[in-house]
């Protein structure tokens, strides 16, 4: 029996030391209070991670700041699948990949939501390639290895938003997309974490990524070409999924590299990520580092 | 001025915490020694870690297990590149790269030199695609970020070897290469590091592959495509490469896949990487998960 429907790693008001907690208002969206700076109040856990979050303390607390569900010491190397929706396959005109198409994001690589920015990095600016990828985001509860598409959700502590950022010309250079998508703060990740118990199916998932006000990417998770089992179990193959892993499970189609016209970050901008079932509303502030 | 020539992280037989040190006898190859029960003696420094040594101790140990230099816990994301010797891209018939080409595995690849063994996971196995890459490794000093190709080296504190073990049948099976070379224990390192003052210029290093006694792969680092310091300097693009980052620098020509007959990995195989100034040979003995 889970203890908690849905997780905020946070800075309270009342200190400086991360908290986890419950939002006391289950239709809270957290990402988008934090945003107009309306009160977030959590009733907190007594452990210090999503991992082990402890028992319920019967504390209430103010959020000053809203963390990324679990911290970059937790989660690893960050998996990433790619070409994963049916529709956004199409408008990058990539054949259907067979298996799940794996690449790889460093855990420094983890950044929080608002007011965390997206910095484009200097490096990067100049090539106006700067993209969006809006996805779902499925926490490892539970060190995996080898397990059937049948058990893997056993292993899933629960579900998230993230933005995949991403510098099409520098991933469009080479063969590999690490590079491209992996620098210092190109994975926002939050603003809650949803447990599993929360979702009776995945494919009844809602994910929308919407860039100033606009709403660019819309899907249900039932576009996906391979199921969360059929990730978790296929990457868990030969290898060990530590607890805290975090599998971005791809993106919709309507990427800004594949809109005519192009719909590219730019400085100032505001995107955002919802996913539906409490995730609620991942936002990034875009700034081109001078 | 550095304080070693080449440290060993080991397990001693007094003992079972790991400790670090330099070997007594500078001419010693501890990978061959340890692969033959020869007795290897370090000088022991005080701290636990390569990237934080400590001072010496005056104490001396005798190896029991000779270990990777760096822990699972201290080299975060690896990074690899992959079509870095020029006649390497040639054999498998690729395009020069314009860039580096960059792949990563998680630290849970990383593996001990032997007698730890290389294990080719059952999920793999039927394939019959198992292969080496005899590989240079840098290891990343203090953190890097945007720094020079000529700063570069000042963020590198020394020079190991490894295998950047693959399953060519899964690598192919997608455009992605991070599924393929991730598996647990895909990344054997070691056995010595040696410190950068070993090496005057990297273009003097030897860096050789041989599978049960022959030499498959066979070069000088001058064969790079892209230098050490234009690695490092292209990775650190926007991008924290924590102390203890190790880089894969490329395999050169002689891979197991593009052989003709091809020399692909088998059970009870024994593969060595060979690096010159001191790092010495990682041998690696090979099983088939049953």
């Amino acid at each position: 029996m889970s203890t908690w429907s849905r997780l905020v790693r946070f800075v309270p008001v009342s200190g400086s030391t991360p908290l986890i907690g419950e939002p006391t208002d289950p239709a809270q969206d957290v990402g988008l209070a934090a945003f107009a700076g309306e009160p977030i109040e959590v009733e907190t856990f007594s452990g210090s991670s999503v991992l082990n979050p402890g028992e319920r303390t019967g504390n209430k607390e103010k959020v000053k700041v809203v963390l990324s569900p679990l911290a970059q010491s937790e989660v690893g190397t960050i998996r990433c699948i790619g070409l994963n929706y049916l529709r956004h396959a199409e408008e990058v005109k990539m054949a259907l990949p067979e298996v799940p198409v794996l690449f790889m994001k460093p855990s420094t690589a983890l950044a929080d939501p608002f007011p965390a920015p997206t910095v484009i990095p200097r490096a990067f600016v100049d090539d106006k390639a700067a993209d969006y990828e809006s996805e779902l985001v499925v926490v490892i509860g539970k060190a995996a290895k080898n397990v059937s598409e049948e058990e893997a959700l056993d292993y899933v502590l629960g579900y998230t938003a993230a933005n995949d950022v991403s510098s099409r010309r520098a991933q469009f250079a080479q063969s590999q997309w690490c590079y491209s998508k992996s620098f210092d703060g190109a994975c926002p990740v939050g603003p809650a974490l949803v447990n599993k118990d929360q979702v009776k199916s995945i494919a009844d998932l809602k994910i929308r990524g919407s860039l100033n006000g606009n709403t660019v990417q819309e899907s249900g998770l039932d576009d996906l070409i391979f199921s969360v089992p059929r990730i978790v179990s296929f990457l868990s193959q030969g290898t060990t999924l530590p607890a805290g892993t975090i599998i971005l499970t791809g993106t919709p189609a309507g990427v800004g590299w594949s809109t005519a016209p192009q719909t590219l970050l730019k400085d100032g901008d505001d995107f955002r990520v919802f996913v539906s079932h409490g995730v609620g509303t991942l936002i990034n502030k875009v700034v081109e580092e001078k």
